[in-house]
């Protein structure tokens, strides 16, 4: 989905004078992406997607998430490269707004993955993290655990809006997580949101990964965490194991964990629930005016906050120690 | 914009399986259209626009619009061609609704059209009409003038709730488009909704008309009449007669005028007026859950009603007659 930053023929004409593209040859507003207002573009050259980053997107965050999609397309990884104008530009600006163009990448996504799309998914993980070793720039995770106690402080009341006694079962996993948390994990470039809309199949097989606006440095670990919760749930709320094997092994096929981040999955899963259980509260109700987006339900993340929290051994049976 | 029909991989190869376009590269949902969902596909054998039809298209009029495409295509006018599977097939479904695979149009529309767009505009305009000559289907214009009073006994509150004494206004101008209205003007085939974002063009140059889910059987003049009110107003709410000039010569370079459509065209454009202010009056707080759709403004409408009452004569001016 995606907010529609309406964008003219001028202001597009505009900004395709600063390329060597050609002309526009087809133009179309694509549900797509985050926050931001998507438009598949089609010039002389090729095809590109024009990004227009919106608020939730920070500005001085983009020079880090265009210099990795440049990084990592340019060491052999499957994701778009931002165009670069002819001064040498990544980062645009489209009426008035920050905006990139970057090149079109081949690919579905899937809704219902299965265990062989959690396998290749895995692989594709691995493969991020290994391209994006050496990549100069960093970026604090945000959204990272020590964020989420003081941003829970906000969203107590609305956590009992939702379910009556729920702040106080939520403080407790705030507790449980913070004792837990591991140090001195691997770290590197996260993708912190490798959802199955982000990841590009092709015959079955990982084709591309989009939509690195939530990118940082944090433990490598907690990426395959955030992937597990996102991709290895039933519709039914129940934890699909086999997924999650299929998920851990194609990962480790291409880089192995360490028995640390081996032990640490269950605590990084639940800490990863509870990061998109509190975004999701946030923005249950708060959604913008004019946006074409339904805000996704906090329930998801409360109920798998709750399987992390009463079974944790489930995590690890997936990472294959426990079985 | 779209509403947004959410299509799982599973019953996108279930649609594909009855074709022969090889297997789906790429999948996006794109905003365009009116009120259906549309989503680019792209295929081992092209790049198409799956269409599922919402609510407001109704499925009795789908072999008309989907046959008149079809014809048009084969006519040598630019417009989508539904793809035919396997049975010969054009209307197919997708997730129970009606659905159905046309092929992509290149060209991007205007969203501040010049005096040469309007030119263009025209011309694409007449040679539609021209194209549909012997299309054997017919389908009456719903939304035609016959509609209007009646459905403005429903809208008579909604009116003075938009604006205070505005029922009484809209009342006297349907008695007069009603005593003016022409008998025996040339009929044919009309798009009925030839707005700036049903038209492509590139590189200046007329390119493609789309979006036929209004068209029907009408007085052909009446859609040059809708055209002009949706091409040739200034956002200042002034009507720009060198814009309707351009239009009107670019028309008639194609197919000629007759002396009784030149005449009739203030009373069709002012009727014209009537047909988009009081299905938007209509749609204005009507407007589903779940649409991805900000409701259009019934009083741009209300505004360009009140242009062709005061001063019919600037069509006049516009179509070279009174000048």
């Amino acid at each position: 989905m995606a907010v529609y930053t309406d964008i003219t023929d001028e202001e597009l004409a505009g900004l395709l004078a600063d390329f060597d593209l050609g002309s526009p040859l087809a133009f179309k507003g694509i549900a797509e992406g985050v926050e931001n207002s998507n438009f598949l573009l089609e010039t002389e050259a090729g095809r590109y997607i024009l990004t227009v980053y919106e608020k939730r997107v920070r500005e001085e965050d983009l020079p880090f998430f265009l210099g990795l999609m440049d990084w990592l397309a340019h060491h052999d990884y499957p994701c778009a490269t931002p165009m670069r104008d002819r001064a040498g530009e990544m980062l645009k600006r489209v009426r008035g707004k920050p905006a990139a163009l970057v090149s079109f990448m081949r690919g579905l996504s899937v809704r219902r993955p299965s265990a062989a799309h959690c396998r290749e998914a895995g692989r594709g993980l691995a493969r991020l993290h290994l391209a994006a070793q050496g990549f100069p720039q960093t970026r604090a995770n945000d959204l990272g655990h020590e964020a989420w106690t003081p941003m829970f402080e906000r969203l107590e009341g609305a956590a009992d809006a939702l379910k009556p006694g729920l702040a106080a079962t939520i403080r407790g996993d705030l507790e449980s997580i913070a004792q837990r948390w591991p140090a001195d994990l691997p770290q590197g470039v996260i993708h912190a949101d490798y959802f199955p809309d982000n990841v590009f199949f092709q015959g079955g097989e990982f084709a591309a990964t989009i939509d690195f606006y939530f990118a940082c440095v944090d433990a490598l670990a907690y990426d395959i965490a955030v992937a597990l919760n996102a991709w290895c749930f039933e519709p039914d709320g129940s934890f699909n194991i086999t997924s999650a094997r299929a998920m851990v092994a194609g990962y480790e096929a291409v880089r192995p964990l360490t028995a640390a981040e081996r032990a640490a999955l269950p605590v990084l899963a639940h800490g990863a629930a509870m990061r998109f259980f509190l975004t999701r509260l946030n923005d249950w109700g708060a959604t913008p005016a004019g946006a074409l987006v339904r805000p996704k339900d906090p329930l998801e993340y409360e109920r798998k906050l709750a399987v992390h929290r009463a079974s944790p051994d489930l995590v690890l049976f997936g990472a294959g120690a426990a079985s």
